[in-house]
């Protein structure tokens, strides 16, 4: 997890301080690694809510499995929100690049409570597992209500 | 659809670590899912060959970081490949259900080598990147070649 953690603060530091477009060939490259990056995040997000639901059985080494995904997709998509690339097949809101002060934040308290996600699904603990995921799912929607169109 | 899933994920997965909960809702989201998972792997692979190749500068860090990704990407992707999937938005060929043994054999082999890969990213040392660079590359093509439509 330590090896997980870091690779994590690694991506964050390189991905909120580059010049993102350098990394993409084109801006619907950007777009599309971004994306994917979201889809696997939340696929695995939803099986750990599949659990804390109840509408699967808990399986502690599958949730920690995931919730070791979640964390390190937590620090990728960022970067792929390059300047201008509000249009073309995203749901962005253009606020991101006016507001990118309070967009990081958001990043980073998503990392942050990805980090706790992990450890919490490391425990096997259920209920913790569950006071995790729900931070975690807070911080997804403050971001999607403020910076993704329905 | 816990029975769509199973099937062809517990017959698929056996060597990876994510166990046999994995599960999608629908056709398309293991589609989606499958092909994020590589999008992500595709996108940091690329940036190790720029540097392999020259293109732009060794930079060891972001190389170890990209090579981390790549290798806990190339786990991801197979239970995607859910009987049936061939149809949609995909390029998988329907090779891929006929010859279970062999695309199996090929997800591992490209497991082996990402491992390699971070290993050896992790040491900084350029000339060994680019050795499993090529390894890995070698085992992309193989799968690709047997099993994606042009």
């Amino acid at each position: 997890m330590k090896v997980f953690a870091s690779i994590a603060a690694a991506a964050l530091i390189t991905s909120l301080s580059a010049p993102a477009l350098a990394q993409f060939q084109k801006p619907e490259d950007a777009v599309k690694y971004r994306k994917a990056a979201l889809t696997v995040m939340g696929t695995h997000f939803g099986r750990i809510g599949a659990m804390v639901n109840g509408r699967v059985p808990y399986d502690a080494a599958a949730a920690a499995n995931s919730a070791a995904i979640v964390q390190t997709m937590s620090a990728l998509p960022w970067e792929g929100f390059v300047a201008g690339t509000d249009k073309g097949d995203t749901r962005a809101e253009p606020e991101i690049w006016t507001e990118q002060a309070k967009f990081k934040e958001g990043a980073e308290k998503l990392q942050a409570e990805t980090a706790k996600l992990a450890a919490a699904a490391k425990t096997g603990n259920l209920d913790a597992v569950k006071a995790a995921f729900g931070a975690v799912g807070q911080s997804c929607k403050a971001c999607h209500d403020a910076y993704r169109k329905d």
